[in-house]
């Protein structure tokens, strides 16, 4: 490795894109943030996209590093292999080749994968899951995602769509998840389902952060919620455990930022669960929002090294 | 490989061992079973699989083989990395070192695994799941259990007890199951269960073979609780879907001879399941009841394989 090598990384969101360049061992040298522009449509999100990606090549030249490949991570359906975005609800887009776009415009090695599954490399990696081989990262937040890193790389599954957490069934009769199907652990666990499940008890419309906050001054409608919620939770993790058996499983996204009101519950109910099966370091995630674009990072060096052997 | 090059194959389970001589494509080029005699308890089983392996070898040698390896497939929790036989509630063994102790009576390279997880090796290897490198084998019988075999290797998790998809929660407030906990997809739909449930639901005594059989030929009583266990048994694989997105799912074991009556309306539920998951192909198990022993013998010469080079 050169002195200066760096990856230009890119985490694309539904409103901003996370931008920086990343030194190999993580360290962010560079941050820049960007509107998504999506009420401009998917082909000016694109464009978009491209332009930020050569203007961080750039910048990165103008400092004296030595950029060696561009990572971009998005949500959705990914074709990591093909390097094709081929669906995104949030944005809009069908079967981006951003790979080819990307390497096309600025000439370098350029890796695409998945925003959540290359936060959980980053986690894995450098973060909270540092040192072991089998780690799952749970992301909680307005949804509920997640990535199971074996060896320092996400498995991937046979059609790109593995690790769906969020959408295992814990209620047979529970209520419509965004996903089409009934009693997802994302539709009564995530920011959105906690916030929307206070409200249907009867309390005011406030965010999850804020029931948590409620629940742990002992508002009695806040504490039954979010109860419940961490119960639940619980029984997802399980089902988790059942079919990964993961060493580590790193917590990260909003409502990790509850701490020890989501995790020790959390863990009480899951070692209440876990029967014969083992029970893996229950871990909050280190590197907050930065994972994403340093999974990028970490992506685009790998290909890279992978190239030049 | 040489001309005759063969495995030893001990698949061990709770009143039977079957043995074999495997030769590397899989094909049993002879086969015997021994009574397991847990009656006489866990030490007199150890001591009589090792008599049984030392004269498998011999009648290999006599037959003209080559025996290179020994494998031994063994319910229960394994430790396959160290060649340890942890834990049986079945046998009743803890702690059982059979790889050093068929190691040193027969002086061949032994290999340990666990019996469902071997036969999954099989069936993703020669079996029904030939071809690809991502199988799921699904074990539906007295219990169930499964396998996930990735590039044709068990994946075996970080504590060794990984896909245990017959412990995964499919209903919140169901029947408590062997392992402590309630509303296992085994505590509903195993063979077990099936006859249980038709019992519960006023039915006479008998097999869960016979209430499928009842069910094809339009008896209310079992049709209702067949429809039921078929639609319970497609959400649980659909949580094996959204976890762990297999390219073929590989269904055997006992209830699996239902044919036609478990696949049509099982394929139904897991195809008006998914959401946006893709279906996996879902196909009977090839191997039967010699799977366990075949992926006993494909263990066996990996090691013997991988100790050469």
């Amino acid at each position: 490795m050169g002195t200066g090598e760096t990856a230009v990384a890119i985490d694309v969101g539904g409103t901003a894109m996370k931008c920086a360049l990343v030194a190999p061992d993580g360290t962010v040298l560079h941050g820049e943030r960007h509107s998504t522009g999506r009420e401009r449509g998917p082909a000016a999100v694109v464009d978009a996209i491209v332009d930020v990606a050569a203007g961080l090549v750039g910048t990165a030249r103008d400092r004296g590093l030595d950029p060696r490949a561009v990572g971009i991570v998005v949500p959705g359906v990914v074709d990591e292999a093909n390097g094709v975005a081929v669906y995104s609800s949030n944005i809009g887009w069908r079967d981006v080749p951003f790979v080819s776009l990307i390497g096309a415009r600025t000439g370098l090695t350029t890796a695409l994968g998945h925003d959540v599954r290359a936060g959980a490399v980053a986690e894995a990696r450098l973060g909270a899951g540092a040192g072991s081989d089998n780690v799952l990262f749970v992301a909680i937040g307005t949804g509920i995602a997640a990535g199971h890193v074996l060896g320092g790389r996400t498995y991937p599954g046979a059609h790109g769509a593995p690790s769906e957490l969020g959408h295992v069934q814990v209620r047979h009769d529970g209520p419509l998840c965004g996903c089409g199907r009934y009693g997802c652990l994302e539709a009564l666990t995530s920011a959105a389902a906690v916030a929307r499940r206070y409200r249907e008890a009867g309390g005011d419309g406030i965010a999850a952060a804020e029931v948590v906050a409620r629940a742990v001054a002992g508002e009695p409608r806040a504490a039954e919620v979010w109860a419940e919620t961490v119960e639940i939770l619980a029984e997802g993790m399980t089902t988790a455990l059942r079919l990964l058996d993961p060493e580590v499983v790193v917590v990260g996204g909003g409502l990790a930022e509850a701490g020890d009101a989501l995790f020790t519950p959390l863990a009480k109910g899951m070692e209440a669960r876990r029967a014969f099966q083992a029970m893996p370091r229950l871990v909050s995630a280190d590197l907050g929002d930065e994972a994403g674009c340093i999974g990028a990072a970490l992506l685009a060096l790998d290909r890279f090294h992978a190239e030049e052997s």
